[in-house]
């Protein structure tokens, strides 16, 4: 075997299944929205300090929301296949579902060439892993369970709302 | 009411709840360590797509480890109480559990004066969420869910070990 | 009461004043530019090591406009509202008034929804805080002071120009 | 003039004013606290605005604060010649005073080679950016002024408090 | 000389070769394309470690991608007097040319009023670096060599193809 | 075959090469420092133009400077898996050598478990390709080469100097 087909034949096994971004460059750019939820389950006790404002770190909801719309910003730092693109809003809510949960739900909307459910998905993240760091001290048991991508739209997919639970 | 009164009513008002970190700064620097969980429900098309490397974005298990070892370096800037502390190990291990779901373990691991636990827990939710971002073009209801602590060690307040799920 | 009103009662309480972005999906792009300045009060003898190259740290001035310049593209990083948006251009001047003054002056310029005097408050800023932290060494008294926006234009609410200070 | 002279003499010019960081690799670790401020000068209408909770952008004073401790973890991103250092504790606290201004003040934490009165300071200006950020659409003319180091410990330069303003 | 001639005077001083952004604010939006490289030069022994995925820090060319890729979307913080600016794709290929050479091939693509060389130099630099940081324990003399454009699309200046190495 | 077995066996497959830190946890605090260079290759005139200070973007050489000194700080969020670690000083160095090259030394220090090599290496590389973005509008056959550590100490695998070039 020559030199230069040993070369080529390395190089194709190197390549086969490397990390890619999708190229975008030939989509149109389109308004996009995608809201994604969270929940974070922890005791009554935790939830009754939260609601009461007695937790230490602060308030839990404020500086949730805070931490859950900065983080979608930086999306694309964290998830090595995004693309970075401009955000024209990020809202994260919070409320609270019976004695022992939280649910996060955070909306992310841009016109751009690619979706922003990984925003969304991000900034709930990050909202409820905030929920668990201001809490930790008092519950070690606290759980962040069920993320994931409740509705998107302005894809060449078509528009997405997830089955009911 | 005097002028100067007046300011130190409406400034108590203002900092009732207000968030703040732990200070820190008389603890103790311990060898701390901590393991978090992170588990991945989807499709036994998407998983058999994974295993057989079959993802165009590339491959799903290696990516999503890099990301979850870079974003744990980055805690103390996604969430807004962590201290910025150095880091001895971070590392990521991913298994597929049955048909329908992967479990990502991330562990950390620090010699400093507060615990290491939201490391873990980033670096297993962003692996998490690098799972999704890869995947979501061939599977629109991927779900993370049981992002929990499972062991840390190492704090003033003794180990944790968390009990069977 | 039932617990679903229950629920829905809550979360309206918690998203009283919380935290959000000004959506701003459906406003034009337009051209965007703004001018901020900020003025740094340090003493003489500090100005003249300055002016002469004998600071220890280096040369002042060109550091403090790199800084301006490369602190502007992170606005949306530091400030939690701003949206992040591509920018046109970003420079930062810095004058000598008098025996005890530098006057900083930066603009930015953006073709985007939303305006950019954010960016040039924040690269007016940093590089006042840089002029600070390169003599601190020198000069413990330094003072950065007024900043403030001085021209803005490109958007719905019309042109702004500060009155004269 | 030979070649080899040239280029020594060239290199030369070119370092003369370089900037550069102070070298505190045989410094003692210490102990450091610092607390800087800001002042933010507002109208009446606005500061009524904020108290009463009705700035459409969200809790000004949780989120500025949020936003001043964020911004101090990452100074040494920011300044370019401060050392990357951890932080024991970053605090930040805002107070009314009078009808037109509010005052912020920032404390930072650290067993380091060096210094926080940066930190201190960096988290004073992005709250008091943040300020002038959530409010900007009601109050255009906002101004972030009397940044400056109240204090500072531990260093081998003895200790530092301000003279009164 | 009157005050104010002397202000002026000093500043124009100052601002004599002060470094500044191009302002693209007047370039249209066009498709743009480049294409960078780099080898590294490394042993034949450490070479056929990597290929027989014997590298204990794990699998080399995997993890080089994913950071020359993430490393792209981070090119305006890293490169003072770069715009920011949204990425359309990024892609990096590695090749192993002969005993002792790997070739890295960055590509960057965005619509955009600037070129994108450098997003395709920074992916092709980091991951060539990220080669030398994972292979570093066995091969202490590795070189980073001939990082350069090889081609450019889509800019007023005209397209360019480098001329052969 | 058991389900419990068929995990495990799995699991097994996909941790081979998986990518991972040096868990630095048991290795002891000492001094290190690193130097590392890299070359520029220009042309003679594109030289000239930044020795006179006519390259429009600035200054290149004090841009580059501070570009290299502060990317040296963010190794560990380019490099996936580098260390987080503080720093006691980083420096870069620019010199002329002969008409058609730039030679760029970077020195990184630090108290730490881990070397600085790889913080001297992004430092003397990122304050290249600085050199390459300010100069490209005048010089399109940049190319940054030799990129390599000159010498490191501090490191149980003893001292090291590189063999001249």
């Amino acid at each position: 075997m020559k030199k230069k087909d040993r070369v080529t034949n390395r190089a194709a096994t190197h390549e086969r299944g490397s990390a890619k971004m999708v190229d975008v460059g030939d989509k149109p750019v389109t308004k996009r929205t995608a809201t994604a939820e969270a929940v974070v389950r922890l005791s009554a006790e935790t939830l009754k300090l939260i609601e009461d404002g007695l937790i230490s770190k602060g308030n839990v909801f404020d500086t949730a929301r805070v931490a859950g719309i900065m983080a979608a910003k930086r999306t694309a730092e964290l998830l090595p296949m995004c693309h970075p693109i401009g955000l024209d809003d990020v809202g994260v809510d919070i409320s609270v579902e019976g004695d022992n949960s939280l649910r996060i739900s955070a909306r992310a909307k841009a016109e751009a060439k690619t979706g922003v459910e990984m925003e969304a998905l991000v900034a709930a993240s990050v909202a409820a892993l905030t929920v668990y760091d201001m809490c930790k001290g008092v519950d070690r048991s606290i759980r962040v369970t069920d993320i994931r991508v409740i509705q998107k739209s302005g894809g060449l997919s078509g528009d997405y709302v997830a089955e009911d639970d």
